[in-house]
């Protein structure tokens, strides 16, 4: 077809409709009648038509991608950091290359090698694990990054964006001392996460500021997952000593912990009290709604993304390490202690 | 530094390790004490040792990458059917590049000017939307795309995946009149799109199927989220002959329901009956367990990732619309009809 290019007149002459609502059709607004849209839409495959070059905006510059790296793609957890992310490169104009590695070095491996040749700009890593390696080779493309949610031995030199951890664990533990529990029980995700250990010192510290002793039967370790919070509750409720209350240490694990109650007809809160973390959008819908700490996950992607983003522009940061505010959301999974149980 | 490079050998020598031992902390192996991990890497970053190339194993072609295109990340569906396509992706070799519209048409404007610019082959679209304009724009550039969970009419050119709405809606409704309710209810996600009225279409096939008529005002549409089967349940619960079953239509809505009737201080399922749609991660570990139609999120979207590399690579399609098996798990949120509350 080398004749003249169709008009944005000519479309709407030929459907019988007005220019602006040819044009609506075409920037595939939804204000138009499926009707007439179907009679637009027709004409335009009839006439050829396509916008001018103009009015397709094409940017400028190359679009670029910001890399988000995450062990796996199968929580909630994971799709609040992404989302949060993903709204900071919109506005940026870029779009976000999402890779899972699946805690798997091979494939963390392929990841690093692809960078180059996709023109990677810079990465968001929310990873359980990095190695001196792989930021080496991260430096050496001179790819910027920013951890969230780091492990290990906080790296002054890495950019990073966590949650106050410890300050979670301690107004969690707090909250079930004030209801008067005195045999409170911590289920921790693995021991060596930077997170953990920050939750868990939290939760040392609450019962200390109480005068309260550490029992450690009460210290458990999971993986944040369902299962583990599961299986810890089961062997806590076993001891001679049951606890009154479980901080469950992440949202999962503590219906995890409400599932192992409601196997043992014991009910939350009467029996026992129960306060997860994360605060996951299901969390306000559980029977009962869950009382846990809740972690600025969006925020921690976006903040992540900023950072990202001045790094990239070469801006300075204002600081290498960001810690956004948990801060305890009290609904129906707390209670007063009764010991009896 | 220009002198001669820095060998594997010479690192494990310099830290006092073996070789194998080295090699495992280069590949970023987590089975290294954290001792012996850190005492490398500082060697390796004094030496200045990169792997040889060949060890790094550069793909030979560029990394491409899959476009997926969803309206919202603001859910446990959003990330299940991405974690689905990312690891069909991943098993190519190629990264997901990941763009939400928000719904928004100047965003999937930008997202389709921005295709020929990343070298993008082809796409996958999570929509509620999608013009015949961008329809042309995508097959103007020539990349194949693949509708998930596809709107509006079924167009027989679009290669597109779904899960088996009709039969689901059918399953749901048949199970709440095996036991015993003759007043359900149901509420659908937004009237236009295709699974709504699939599913609504197979609820009232189940009530011909069992002599029972349609009552109207107990069909009700909401947009899949909690805050509408919230407040749709809330109004059935107002009517002078108010549902003994609830088919919530996702569960999201089904924990609305949940929230509705805890404030009116009704029992799941002693008093209703609900039924949610999806089986989000989530949905068992709701107190009561959720009864739903299980839609195989995470299958739909590597089996739409399946079909665009059989389209990218020229290879025929089986066919060009697949709908996935959707199946009922029986939980504890059903039971017996009571006619008395």
């Amino acid at each position: 077809m080398d004749g003249p290019r169709a008009t944005l007149a000519a479309v709407a002459e030929a459907a019988g409709v007005s220019v602006p609502t040819a044009s609506k059709v075409l920037n595939g607004r939804t204000d138009v009648a499926a009707e007439t849209r179907a009679r637009v839409e027709k004409v335009v495959a009839r006439l050829g038509y396509r916008k001018p070059a103009a009015a397709r905006r094409r940017p400028r510059k190359a679009v670029t991608m910001l890399d988000l790296v995450i062990n796996e793609l199968d929580s909630s957890w994971a799709v609040e950091i992404l989302s949060g992310t993903e709204k900071v490169a919109q506005e940026a104009g870029m779009s976000i290359a999402l890779t899972a590695v699946h805690s798997n070095s091979t494939l963390t491996r392929k990841w690093l090698d692809s960078l180059a040749l996709r023109g990677c700009r810079g990465a968001i890593l929310v990873l359980s694990d990095l190695s001196g390696y792989q930021r080496a080779e991260l430096a050496r493309q001179e790819i910027p990054f920013v951890v969230v949610d780091a492990v290990g031995q906080p790296d002054e030199s890495v950019p990073s964006v966590g949650a106050t951890n410890w300050h979670g664990g301690f107004a969690a533990t707090q909250h079930l001392i004030e209801h008067g529990h005195r045999r409170i029980a911590v289920i921790g995700g693995p021991q060596q996460l930077m997170c953990t250990r920050a939750r868990i010192a939290g939760y040392r510290a609450a019962l200390d500021t109480a005068g309260l002793p550490l029992h450690p039967p009460y210290v458990r370790y999971g993986d944040f997952r369902h299962q583990q919070g599961y299986e810890q509750t089961r062997e806590l409720l076993k001891l001679p000593d049951p606890p009154t209350a479980i901080f469950a240490g992440s949202d999962l694990q503590a219906l995890g912990a409400y599932q192992a109650m409601h196997e043992s007809r014991l009910r939350v809160p009467d029996d026992v009290s129960i306060v997860g973390f994360d605060d996951l959008p299901f969390a306000p819908w559980t029977a009962p709604p869950l009382t846990t700490v809740r972690q600025p996950l969006q925020e921690m992607g976006a903040l992540a993304a900023r950072m990202l983003l001045s790094l990239i522009r070469g801006e300075p940061l204002g600081a290498r390490r960001a810690e956004l505010a948990t801060n305890l959301i009290v609904r129906g999974s707390t209670g007063p202690a009764h010991c009896g149980h």
